[in-house]
């Protein structure tokens, strides 16, 4: 493809941008800075990686309109190139292409399904009584879909997912492979010296355009609903817990786990491994660092790290003083020293 | 139901109880007290949601029999109000019904394996050789069960559980979706600059009324046995090392990792995300906090928390002190300069 | 077998060895000190087990070749114990013997796949266009092989397996149940108000004899290589970000979790539930405890620990103060008082 080609097709998806160098030139790949190789489109979004510009083979480079860049770089100048580099990438790779196994003979599909159409299932797939799929479904070798779920329009689900009876999935959710939904919660009532289980009666709702990694595990509600917001992505390896209720656009990188009953606002990113407890909330717009153990609510728009969370700058000056203890221990002991010396010389004037 | 079979259903199951108001009502669900809607019942175990009573529309409450409750408020009171509930809700709305398969033609069942009666078992399901497997399992799509295996009674595997070869399961044990029991631990000897595996020859055993998650792994014992005692449950993700044992009754929260050749004793709960280092002992009626490291042996009736861990009451003193660190070395500063000046002043006197 | 037939299939396999004692002993199995009973050989490798061997009942123990110990007790000494009692465990045990299934009627092999000789292929496995995979293969039932995977010699893929499209596994390597590789990583650009999903159009690459445990998840890179060096070692739930590279002979033990861009030497060992944050180097031959986050670039032979992680001896320190911290507060308030005495002390004097 040439520069000139991708440039339109980057205009018709809404990308504005204008060339500046060699039109002509020839793009098979995408790439980073460091790694592309002529024929390769890269893009520089962090300033702190602007150096690199004069190192890079890239053909062309993607820049914010307002970047000065090298003599002799071609560039294709846009207003965000990080979306723009994506976009790059979907013109010239596109999305993976799903195996095409129309409803295999070896799957296995209770005569009270209901399955839309244009539906892609591979063998040694179970959709169980009473399912509802909406049109354009894939679903990969080695799922199983429970009584009574209802799935939405285009949904992909890979090689060996689980969903639980009862779950719901909306347009466009994808889950990777392994990834498990509905599952029980761990939900027991002491009694008599043993544990009573509870029935967990409720269930999973996932809203549309959220994606999961592989292996994640959401837990069905006690009661009511465990519920993921629109357009939310996990990483994975994620657990959420019972009743626990995500708001959209958030972030879940890998190993994260939230206990039951939580409530996360819109836009919340959670790095990897955070550790959320139970019944507390979560604002909107907050971020999380990674590993940090969450135990109390955190407010709108606030930025946590540390065990128990702390306000991130407020962590990070505490974690400078703790490496410094043995200095403060030392300047204390100093000091004792100069006190008791000081007493001792007032005591000998009087 | 009208409350008062309800009622009546509770003292069959051993939990006395009495009503207050109006027997007369219908229950149709249970709820918590937030989201009843009339029609519900609903409880009160935990007294900071008192309150709540004021606000709740559930029908009934289940509350202990010293509660003072809101008039007009139809209650019915029983030692146990959480165990009381969870009866409830057994009676209202009973446990999962799974499907009904038989024993499914499109299952692999090796001609050595013996099945009991009732047995349950889905399409994809491989059932090796020499395996054994008491009475009414119920077998989802996708498990496998390795080689000499044996099960107990009344067990129920969700879809894509794994068993390996020579792994002992007792009666009435669960594991949900994905979760795989008797896989290698991580076993190698340095030899000649590169790794020598040591076959993995012990087995795991999983005593009665086990219950575990999606997506956990217990290793099988390099030699003898990793054991998982009766009662103990596990939330998703849980991972046990090889060689481990743990005793009765315990509570594994999300994301748990205990490593290999522990002994944890009888009513231990690990909360979400503990670690706990290998080789070492947890007593009886431990109680671990959320993402704790666990380095060193526990011993009985123990509260930690921490990293390393620590006994909670003097963990929670350590974090406020480390969040005061920026206030004491101030104050060390301010001391530093007061004895420099009487240093100085005393010198100014001789 | 006899311990001299042991002694001398040691010996072929490079364990020269001397027998000191009963040479005619019968040894059925291995087993550790502890555990061990009449007919079995144990060893003593780690120094601090030493006063186990009066009380073992092992028949027999391989120990060093300077190692003094008790009259009576029948010993065989070698250079290595370790690898040695690990080579005595291979000679008596083997390692697991698989189901012989050949290439099973019940799984599913797409035309354009070329399968090696001796392929051994459950039920219930789907391999799909364009695989290649080596000699010797043992794939268990519920595998998933996307489209164009290549696969080496003698590799083995325990139940429940998926390996997406264009993944590259090398001779010997082993995937335990559950385990995912190359699906999609955490890649969106923030576009209009919400997330446009990045293709994920790099690949896997598994190099030789690399073993992973079960439900580990390895992201494909964005664009280029995630990368897997030789005869690397993985226990369960491991995660690794898309577009990582870890050297060779590395160890990651349970529930590590590594973020995406991330270089890792060789002979690095990452101990359970450590956290890797992204775009960092981790040098050769590093030692990271347990639980453990990892911000920053680690430089070869380091030894490190906490959060943020810190080198470790430094770390004990200041973990050793921050349990001092009441005490450090309490000699400053005691300080405070004092110096406030004496200033009142001169002041009385002038």
């Amino acid at each position: 493809m040439k520069l000139s080609e991708l440039s339109s097709a980057l205009a018709e998806k809404g990308f504005a941008n204008t060339i500046e160098g060699d039109a002509d030139l020839e793009i098979v790949s995408a790439n980073t800075l460091d790694d592309a190789r002529p024929g390769e489109i890269s893009f520089l979004s962090n300033p702190k990686y602007k150096a690199k510009l004069n190192l890079t083979r890239a053909s062309v480079v993607i820049v914010a309109h307002e970047e000065t860049v090298p003599e002799g770089l071609t560039v294709l100048r846009t207003d965000n190139p990080y979306a723009g580099i994506t976009a790059a990438i979907i013109i010239i790779h596109g999305y993976r292409e799903h195996p095409q196994w129309g409803i295999d003979a070896q799957s296995r599909i209770a005569d009270t399904a209901e399955i839309g159409k244009n539906a892609n299932i591979g063998p040694f797939v179970t959709i169980s009584e009473h399912v509802r799929i909406g049109k354009n479904a894939i679903i990969y070798p080695g799922c199983y879909i429970g009584d009574r779920v209802s799935i939405g329009d285009d949904v992909i689900l890979y090689p060996n997912v689980t969903v639980y009876d009862d779950s719901r999935l909306g347009d466009r959710v994808a889950l990777h492979a392994g990834t498990v939904v509905g599952q029980d919660g761990l939900g027991y009532a002491p009694f008599q010296g043993s544990w009573l289980k509870i029935p967990q009666v409720g269930r999973v709702v996932i809203d549309d355009d959220v994606e999961m990694g592989a292996n994640c595990a959401v837990d069905r509600a006690t009661l009511g609903e465990t519920y993921i917001g629109k357009d939310t992505k996990f990483s994975d390896l994620v657990v959420i817990g019972h009743g626990t209720k995500l708001g959209e656009r958030c972030m879940m990188v890998a190993q994260v786990g939230i206990a039951g009953s939580v409530e996360v606002g819109n836009d919340v990113t959670l790095a990897g491994q955070v550790g959320v407890a139970g019944h507390i909330r979560i604002g909107d717009n907050v971020l999380v660092h990674a590993k940090s153990a969450v135990w109390s609510s955190i407010e709108d728009d606030a930025n946590y790290l540390g065990f128990p969370e702390t306000r991130a700058f407020q962590y990070r000056r505490q974690a400078a003083l703790v490496q410094k203890l043995p200095e403060l221990r030392q300047r204390l002991r100093k000091l004792e020293a100069e006190v008791e010396s000081l007493r001792q010389s007032i005591a000998g004037q009087n």
